[in-house]
Parts: C-alpha cells; sequence; structure tokens
C-alpha cells in the first residue's frame, strides 16, 4: 500500500455482466464476507444487457475498430440512455436489492454521483470502415484519471457497502462511458486496497481462448505486456486494470470465474489467475 | 419542527416528471439556492418516461382501479424492471449530471440504497374489470412507512446534496413502487425540513381542473379534505402527501408550477397553492 493509513476497504470486487455470471453468488459470498467483518467495495458492469436492451429500444449498439485495431462502443447520446438505464438502474438497483434481502446495508452508485470517477471526455473516436478511416463526433467516452475516494470513504466508515457502476463524470460532469475493469483498478488503488478480485465468465487468463483447462495460474507485473499481446479484447482491459491496480499499491490481483458457487472467496483461494508485482518465489 | 436539533435540510423539493416540466431550469434554481447556501433534498418522479419506456419495451403499463375507485400502476416484475431503468437509471443519474454540470455535489440515491425509504410490500392488489373485482397477485408496491435519514444526514452533513427517487425498499429489502410525492413528505418529515415544495406541470391546486386560472392560493390543514374530494388522482397523492409533511411537523408545503423559469423559488415566494397548517390570519 502506498498510503499511511488503514483503508477503508481491503477489496474492491469488479463483477462482469455477461452470459454466465451468478450475481446471486457473488452477492451471497460477499454477504457472507461482509458478517465476517471483510469491508469491501463492489464494482460491476453491464455490457451485454445494454446491448440486449439498446436491440429493444430501437437503438442497436454500435462498436468501432480503431486504426490500431481497438474495438469500442460508440456512446453516442441514444446509448448512453441505454446505458445509464441498464448500468445505473435495472442492473446496479438489483445488485443493491440483492445485497439488502440479505441483510446488507448496501448502497448503489454511479461514477457521476459525488463525481466518485472522473476523467477527460473523449468527443470523437477514429473508426476504420471498409478501409477507410472515418472520424465519428458526438462520442462520450474516456478513462478513469481520477478517483475521489471521499463519498467511498465516507460510506465505508458509516457503515454501508458500495456498489459501484460506470459511467464516470467528465471534468465538466457529464456521464461518460468507461470502462469497468480498469475503474475499479482505480478505485482499489485510491483506496489503499490490498487486493481485486475481477469476475468473469472465464476461468481466468486462459493460454488458449477456446480451452478451459489452459488456465494460468499466475502471472506477474512484468509477464503482463507479453500476456496482452495474445489476449482478446476484454481480457485485455483486465490485465490493463491489474497492471494500473498493482502499479497504484494494489498488493495482488484475482481474475476469477464469476460462475463458482462461491465466486470472491475462491478467486481469494487462488481459484483463477493471480497477478502480483513479483512472484512468491523472487 | 417536532425535532430537537437543526436540521440538515431546511427544504425537500419533489419534482414531477410530467411533460412539460423543466428539468433544467429546476436544477438551475437548486443549484442558485445551493450557492446561496440552502441545503435540501431533492426528490424526483418518472411516471411518464416510464410508460413510454415500457411501450418501446414491449411490456405495457398496466393500471387497475379499485374498487374505491382509486387508479394504479399494477407493478409486475417486468414492469419493476423498466420502473427501476427510468427512475434510477436514466432520470435520477441525468439529474445528478445537471447538478453536477452546474457545479453541484449531488449523490442519486433511490429508496432501496441504505434503505432510505422503507415500507410493508402489497403483493396483491384488487382491480375492477368489467364491473367484476379480480385480485392481482406478484404486485410491487407499498407506501413509505419509515424514512432512514441517517445516510441523508450524512451526505448532507458531508456537503452532498441527495437526489432521491422511488422506488422504496420493502422490510424485506425488495424494490417496491411507491408514490414520489408522499415519499418527499415522509422525507421532509424525517429531516425537520421546514418547507416542502412540490413542482408538477400544473400551477397548483386548481378548482377547476380544466382552467390554469382557477388557482386556490391558500389552504389550511382542515381544508385539505374537502380539496381531495374534487381532486384528480395525481392531485389527490399531492394532497395526501401536503397532510402527511404538514402532520409531521413541516411548516409549509407548497404546490409549485414546474414551468416556470425558476420553478422552486417562485414556489418558495408564494407563487402556486401554499398549505400550511392554519392560515396567517388565524
Amino acid at each position: 500500500m502506498t498510503r499511511g493509513r488503514a483503508p477503508t476497504a481491503s477489496l474492491v470486487v469488479k463483477v462482469g455482466g455477461s452470459a454466465g455470471v451468478d450475481l446471486d453468488a457473488v452477492c451471497r459470498d460477499v454477504a457472507s464476507r461482509w458478517r465476517e467483518g471483510e469491508r469491501l467495495v463492489l464494482v460491476h458492469g453491464g455490457s451485454d444487457r445494454t446491448n440486449q436492451v439498446a436491440e429493444l429500444m430501437g437503438t442497436p449498439p454500435r462498436f468501432v475498430t480503431s486504426p490500431s485495431g481497438h474495438t469500442s462502443r460508440y456512446t453516442d447520446s441514444d446509448a448512453m440512455e441505454v446505458f445509464l438505464m441498464v448500468y445505473c438502474g435495472a442492473l446496479n438497483k438489483r445488485i443493491v436489492e440483492r445485497l439488502q434481502r440479505l441483510g446488507l446495508p448496501a448502497v448503489g452508485l454511479s461514477g457521476l454521483d459525488g463525481r466518485v470517477l472522473e476523467g477527460t471526455h473523449k468527443r470523437s473516436v477514429r473508426s476504420v470502415e471498409n478501409g477507410k478511416v472515418r472520424v465519428l463526433h458526438g462520442d462520450h467516452t474516456g478513462t478513469v484519471e481520477r478517483v475521489n475516494a471521499e463519498l467511498l470513504e465516507l460510506l465505508l466508515e458509516a457503515g454501508y457497502l458500495p456498489v459501484l457502476s460506470p459511467p464516470a463524470a467528465s471534468y465538466e460532469g457529464s456521464a461518460i462511458n468507461v470502462d469497468g475493469d480498469r475503474a475499479a483498478a482505480a478505485v482499489a488503488a485510491a483506496l489503499g486496497a490490498e487486493r481485486l478480485v475481477i469476475l468473469s465468465n472465464v476461468p481466468g487468463l486462459l493460454a488458449d481462448v477456446d480451452d478451459e483447462t489452459s488456465l494460468i495460474p499466475s502471472l506477474t507485473l512484468a509477464g503482463i505486456d507479453a500476456a496482452m499481446a495474445s489476449a482478446g479484447g476484454r481480457m485485455k482491459k483486465k490485465l490493463l486494470g491489474a497492471a494500473e491496480a498493482l502499479r497504484g499499491g494494489v498488493e495482488q490481483v484475482v481474475l476469477g470465474d464469476a460462475r463458482e458457487p462461491a465466486p470472491v472467496s475462491a478467486a481469494l483461494a487462488g481459484r483463477g489467475t493471480v497477478i502480483a508485482v513479483s512472484s512468491r518465489e523472487e
């Protein structure tokens, strides 16, 4: 840890919104750990459900591929409306509801609330279409550059469990779409948390993405760059988040499987890909 | 006020979600009052937009009329999903965004978060259909019976502006649809606020609902029952909320016009229907 005082949360858990993710199991596990005294922040995603609702609403999602080959969601005003509805409405409040039903004092927040997550508003994106590069304007995206931890700490110190969701706030106060894994990493670093668990619908980092038995059990910060070269889009963001968390003082990041019966505890017991600045043998 | 110590907010503002309501004007007015030192809680509705999104999502809203002639939304699980998306996602976060853009430290909450709003879960509703009374099960509604003011006070004392939205939490922790006007009244009473402003797309209580010049400028608590007899469904809830706020120690309730350029200040200056326990002359 880089901070002088005790952290208000020792753990940040990020859970994705992909098919197969068992939010009930995540919440039950979080609840049992909370009752044992562990203090944590839960961060969640919601990309797949956002795509479904966007289709239903008649504004299908649009993805763009940058000249460097990076794929991202083009978040115009309509897309942000659906994003807010799904992430901050349906998903955030259903997670809060699950935790409240388990007796936990959950409080749901977006990055806009109290500007917990802040970053620069990226208003345009370069898109490769039919071999030509186009510039699309009206984008509402960015990257978390600052975490205003005061609000999270206020809630944690008063006994509440923060459940945090993108979007972030731009420095002008507008909603911007940010990556949830990297946001969770920034929160873990800002709170001085010891561990970050990133759960999704795979066992962790796989040597072969089509083979779930090819799990890479551990990785060092130095090995992340090489791993990123062969990882898919979503896993790249998780590895990038892991590197950012470790550089920010987090001791250990685990990429775990949200389909496990007790997914947070399984990840913390080492099931998944455990990433640290250096290996234990060193 | 019924409380011994100074209130953390002197004012609660409720703004409805009907056509014509100018949320930009409400937020600008709230911002200018906040900058002058006034501490308040903003509560909002969203019924009309919820109906629109429910239609788009293929789950049109269903309203039931009780044997006593009272009309209400039947909130089954699908309807609650849309309710959460619109109230807690699109509307709550867009209001927070507006306030953040104006430099205010807004924090959006639903009644589920920290169980700010709690009540009994009403699981069935009697509905008159073709002259016959049917009982519909699977309803998720209720009335706010408790306000857990601690979270609102924690935020206000730390300098944040709470922006609060239905649903409430049942005592079991489930989301229940509650009336926003009555929720705002309960919040005002619980915080020991001096005044409650309820804004909608009419000038206030009208003697003739079809004639906007027929505004009733003032009313006493004793006169509310008679006024309710002739009021429409939405206005009935506002009057019920007003009575509950006054009985809970709030000094003055104003039913104001959200279409005004500075709607909160106009209402507080007496434009609208001013309701108090007794008239000034008494």
